[in-house]
């Protein structure tokens, strides 16, 4: 069973196929809009099943890239890429630059940076052949672990939540569950502890959790996740992997409030629904975890981390907009940050069309 | 059934989808090799019956161009495109543009030119968006009728082909049968009438029958292909279809020499060894018919058609080599062709790596 590219990118601008047999390199580069500017998403190195497993994950990752580039106010379209492959094995110099020079034949469409697979080190390598490179080195003019401002994005969200349930902007006096303590989920419990909350944890990694109460003495840990969305919480923080809201947990969850740094935390299309219904308050994914792709995205103005500390906390605003539109259009919040960010890079793509010399 | 990409093009260096909804725009370009320069290759506007048909020929046609442009002693790659569609509904200035900017988007690795289904005025629509286009209109520096120097350069390996088997590079008292008088086939015509041949002719267009022996009254004319591949010749020049050259017509074939302005005239693989134990020599079609690319590609240094057609002339020394070589390792001359031209990318394509600043 092979896809059809076109029909499954009806909504992509261009999908490039890169091939260079002497390195071994097979990537994939999808552009789904640069309505907004360039296109910018991290490349994927990993070892698809199929070439068509491949095809289907660059595609929804950039077309993800598009929606949370709008809704964080970037002046950047969606893009994605992966390479196909172990990187343990398949991971040399020759292929990241052989990569690096078909990122280059693009000419600026597409700016790539890190993701699962890759980091900053190879990112240097990828701009030895290229341009358009960001997630580099410190040394390099990079922003660094973009965990940071990931962390300080959620927190953010969370606040703008808290005011919608509480009336008051902080997690002061709450219990907040993180699952998942690993760069991001730390950064967060310190926001959580400074604010005055409560914070219980779970992770698979036990001496994650060590250091974190080591260093938050406070903190209490439970087994693991289904333990922690079965305690009395009144903000869930899905921290770890994607579809984490799944019907059973939305069940169970005593929370008011989820909002946390995972990817595409509904584990289907109609959970945000049963969230409404439960009277559970879910921040979009996507529109809280853009701290990240901002403090990225910096970058390409030579990095501030002031200025990009600054942009992620509008967060707070473009999350309490997401709750309005959400409440004005009789919709749940997941749905109402698409509509915003549709409408963004509608309103705001159109502009290119006043002819400026 | 569909064709996973990564497997049909593991030659090919890149493979870009390009989707433009609005204008109903779906375009593949591949790129078969830029070892010797930028890819060069038409624009094909076609209705295929599936994306897969489309990649199929896409690929097959750009791995063609790469070995054109190399054994023609070109600066140039092998690349080719297809738009999906029926260009009599769907080609409007919109979609031309849309498609040029996509071009414009590969930065110069890739010029287009005119293919079946488009023509010089949509490549003025192309390059309005786009750096890298050729075959423009006169008007606009094109090289205009490229089936000028085709037609010249047919009949330059012709007559090289006629030096290898009856001693002297001429046509004179030699019957010609051509297939096809179409543009290039009545070019071909008169070359040979002015060299002394005696030439017999088909087409399925009456019309083109007529007017062609007009201008040349001693031409003859005969009912069809089985008739002319059946009729007394010395050489065979199938200027229409490609798979001009089936198990049968080598069969009932009297000529001792194909040389013909068709591509791909090959039926199937194999039928090169059948020609040469009927002791039948046969001028590869890609070595022979590359005079309309040199016409074409010269638009890149401000066309001139002297300087095209001195390049052109260059296919009978280059004819002659085949002969040479095919000769030397005992193999067909379509093999011979190959070989020459994989070891020019080799060869040339390696001196890029010698640095200059």
């Amino acid at each position: 069973m092979s896809v059809d590219v076109f029909e499954l990118a009806h909504e992509h601008e261009q999908v490039v196929f890169a091939n260079d047999p002497a390195t071994g390199l097979q990537a994939i580069i999808a552009i789904h809009s640069t309505a907004l500017g360039p296109a910018l998403g991290g490349t994927r190195f990993y070892p698809y099943a199929s070439t068509d497993a491949a095809i289907e994950d660059v595609l929804n990752l950039s077309r993800g890239m598009s929606y949370k580039a709008a809704l964080a106010g970037l002046d950047l379209g969606g893009g994605k890429a992966v390479i196909i492959g172990d990187p343990g094995t398949l991971k040399t110099e020759a292929l990241l630059r052989a990569y690096g020079r078909f990122v280059q034949s693009l000419n600026g469409r597409y700016y790539t940076a890190c993701d699962v697979g890759t980091f900053s080190v190879d990112m240097d390598h990828i701009a030895r052949e290229c341009s358009f490179v960001t997630g580099r080195t410190v040394a390099h003019g990079g922003a660094g672990d973009s965990s940071v401002l990931t962390a300080f994005g959620v927190f953010q969200g969370m606040r703008a939540a808290a005011e919608q349930v509480w009336g008051e902007p902080t997690l002061a006096g709450r219990t907040v569950g993180v699952a998942g303590i690993g760069k991001v989920g730390r950064h967060l419990v310190r926001h959580l502890i400074e604010d005055g909350a409560s914070v219980v944890v779970t992770d698979v990694h036990q001496p994650s959790i060590d250091s974190v109460r080591e260093e938050f003495p406070p903190v209490q840990a439970v087994a693991d996740t289904e333990a922690l969305v079965a305690s009395p919480l009144d903000v869930y923080a899905p921290c770890a992997l994607g579809g984490a809201l799944t019907d059973e947990v939305v069940e169970v969850l005593s929370a008011r409030i989820v909002c946390g740094a995972a990817n595409n935390q509904l584990a289907h299309p109609g959970v945000e629904k049963q969230l409404e219904d439960r009277g559970i308050l879910y921040a979009p994914d996507y529109c809280v975890n853009s701290g990240g792709l901002i403090q990225v995205a910096d970058e390409l103005e030579g990095f501030s981390f002031e200025r990009a500390e600054q942009r992620a906390s509008g967060i707070f605003e473009t999350t309490r907009s997401v709750f309005e539109l959400a409440k004005a259009d009789g919709v749940a919040p997941a749905i109402a940050a698409d509509r915003l960010a549709e409408r963004r890079i509608r309103d705001v793509g159109r502009l290119r069309g006043v002819w400026l010399s």
